[in-house]
């Protein structure tokens, strides 16, 4: 199959654990994959909930890159002013045969100028902050342009890597591993997308989103204007 | 909403992390639920895989629980074998609300007692295997019996959570963590289920499960044996 395809998480303190640890056993899974964590610092991540990942590298010390993944979390506002972070978002990007992001992950690959006139998925609440980027927003779960995958809020994350899994190696092997993790899902509710979801249900969960809303797009806008000034 | 209401996932070496963390994203979202990772050592946990989890309690100093989770994973082999952890399993069942697992973490509470007569699910491989403890196998993605849970494959884990949840804390608080995470999945392929797979699929993923079969069989056969002999 493929000889070696290194996978690079890049993560951040805040990050969601599930928008990359659904795609990590999808990824971890393909064969000839080598899953490679790894944050700013190399020190072990934290998510808003309490949970730790150690054994995490520098970003500035992992040398090879085939498909990068950026998820999402509470932290990408941190992140997106995290200088160093960005610009080793960058350097991957430039020798890496995909990229890809999950949830605001697409914010990140935004904010690192790697999303310019590209079509990307993001969470349904904060989509159209990927305009300030220079991306075009898409509603679809997955999202492929040229490239670069990237996928809808969280779970959003199992489906993306599914078809990076396919394009990568292809349908066949991505269809044994979906039957491995037994990934024939069945949501107890309709209520996984804004459209969807009952009114009540998506004005409570709009009343919590509108807490993160002035500092998620005060950040935005001082990280496209960053952007700007490079350009 | 509850004021206190302590999750408590049960590890050990060579889990599968999907089982525990798509759980986990949806718990740890529960107004009121305290999530604890523990394992028999308190030890870090590491996945097949090479993932990593630190910060875990141990087993035995864990006082409170009101809902035990316990994922599958390659080492359940090993975990049936561990006495300290299915005797853990056991004292926290008895004061737990609820029990639940997820893929073959069900031969882990049979293992450990606490599925005689009861109808319970498991990953589509390994389900007949809980015959052996006196449990019924149910091909259904999330089982219901009583107070206790189970989901079927590793991705069956996040069905089941908001099932959990929605017992827990009502429909309405699952459904808001369902359009939280945006839990509206779209799965690349048929291919999930054994019934639905392309046959060459199956083919090919029961091949490499075959090479596992022999060992899994001898270890339930023993647990079953020990279970007989205190019971």
């Amino acid at each position: 199959m493929i000889p070696s395809f290194p996978v690079v998480f890049a993560l951040y303190p805040g990050v969601t654990q599930l928008d990359f640890t659904g795609p990590y056993e999808v990824l971890s899974r393909l064969a000839g994959a080598r899953c490679v964590l790894a944050s700013t610092t190399g020190q072990g991540i934290c998510t808003p909930q309490g949970l730790r990942f150690e054994g995490l590298q520098r970003l500035s010390e992992v040398r090879e890159c085939a498909l990068l993944c950026v998820p999402g979390g509470y932290g990408c506002v941190q992140a997106m002013e995290d200088q160093e972070f960005l610009g080793e978002l960058r350097r991957l990007a430039a020798s890496a045969r995909y990229l890809s992001s999950v949830c605001t992950g697409s914010l990140l690959l935004g904010a690192a100028g790697l999303l310019r006139g590209r079509r990307a998925a993001c969470h349904w609440a904060w989509r159209e902050g990927l305009r300030a980027f220079g991306a075009i927003p898409d509603e679809a779960r997955v999202v492929r342009d040229g490239h670069v995958f990237s996928g809808g809020g969280v779970t959003a994350g199992i489906d993306l890597a599914l078809s990076v899994m396919a394009e990568v190696a292809g349908e066949r092997h991505a269809q044994e591993v979906q039957l491995a993790i037994e990934y024939a899902p069945q949501p107890p509710y309709d209520s996984g997308r804004p459209e969807r979801a009952p009114a009540e249900v998506l004005a409570a969960v709009n009343a919590r989103m509108q807490g993160l809303r002035a500092e998620r797009e005060e950040a935005i806008s001082r990280a496209a204007g960053r952007l700007k000034a490079v350009a």
